[in-house]
């Protein structure tokens, strides 16, 4: 089945980097911009406070050249917080709502979201901090990244409605958020590492609590 | 109807600035502890960073006295982040458990939480903040003082499992853990001000969702 990408941290893969995979005919564009991300990301990574003066003395790229590709340091910041993280694939009629779920917390065969490589838990933590600390960088990182991420899960629960097979007055929205919460929860409330076992299985109790309350 | 205290956000009432409310035979040790903790919350809502020798300068109670009521400057911190908020009463039998998980997120008659004065959001932002930071202050904050509060609200679901209300197996914690998280996305991962709206609408969503899944 296809396994879509955990809704709070991501796959392997990885979006960052450009520099490293310059291929024949890549524009240089794409390659200024993957330097860009990568120092910001580092700058993130070290617990250093992220500047355009530091983002240009780390990546060698010009300042002109940072404010021409993007609108605000905001943005930028917001596209490092993400590297690692993928949209996920749309999912087809035939993958189990119930399976997608956990899955999508990191609960299925893949193990643990948090854990996953390419998006190690201290980025994580770094991220939550520097979002609290800065509104617009929250509301801008929400915007370009998590609500797109959201869409092929909530294209896929709005799907179930429409089969008959979760309640036909469904909050999509809102179930996603009760969901994606669990996992927030455990990682912003509770201090948990989510990959230990008893976290696991309160996850997933909460998560068929949820699924009671979906089905039709 | 009892009125519990929100479960991320309280009301109005301050257990702090026991140095401002000193009556005839209130402990001497009361009061230091007061300043301790009122000085370290003024750290924490200014964005200083907190230290030791801060807080002596700001409480101007001394090093050794700091020392000898506080194991750690990370209880003091865990118990300056906790000012302003209580925990709930215990629950009678008569109080329906459905109105008690709305009202437990702020969104009964008395409004919504992080709004409550007592506990700005900006000292939420900051709550958060630290505890990413540090996950030493997580722990500590989540045993010494979020834990704790869960308490009324779990020992109430646990009477309405009993009750056959809920689900024989229903996991009390995990039911929790769903509802405070649904509060918990939208102030740390969307960024929403939760007294807006369509994010009431939203997080009421997702508690019926979540209390379809709770009910036998």
């Amino acid at each position: 089945m296809t396994s879509p990408a955990p809704l709070v941290a991501p796959p392997a893969a990885a979006s960052t980097g450009a520099a490293h995979r310059r291929g024949p005919g890549r524009p240089r564009d794409e390659e200024l911009d993957g330097q860009l991300v990568a120092a910001t990301l580092a700058l993130i990574d070290a617990g250093e406070e992220v500047t355009v003066g530091r983002v240009v003395a780390r990546s060698g790229v010009s300042r002109a050249a940072l404010y021409r590709r993007w609108p605000s340091l905001t943005t930028l910041i917001a596209a490092a917080l993400d590297v690692g993280r993928e949209v996920p694939p749309e999912v087809g009629d035939a993958v189990g709502l119930h399976e997608l779920l956990l899955t999508g917390l990191g609960l299925g065969a893949d193990g643990v979201a948090p854990s996953a490589p390419g998006y190690p838990e201290a980025r994580f933590r770094q991220r939550i901090r520097l979002v609290m600390a800065d509104r617009a960088l929250q509301r801008a990182y929400w915007t370009s990244h998590v609500a797109r991420r959201r869409v092929p899960l909530e294209r896929a629960l709005a799907a179930g409605v429409a089969r008959g097979e979760l309640r036909a007055d469904l909050d999509v929205e809102a179930a996603f958020d009760a969901i994606a919460g669990v996992a927030y929860y455990q990682l912003v409330v509770r201090g948990e590492r989510i990959d230990e076992p008893a976290v696991v299985a309160r996850m997933r109790a909460a998560i068929e609590l949820i699924w009671r309350g979906m089905r039709a």
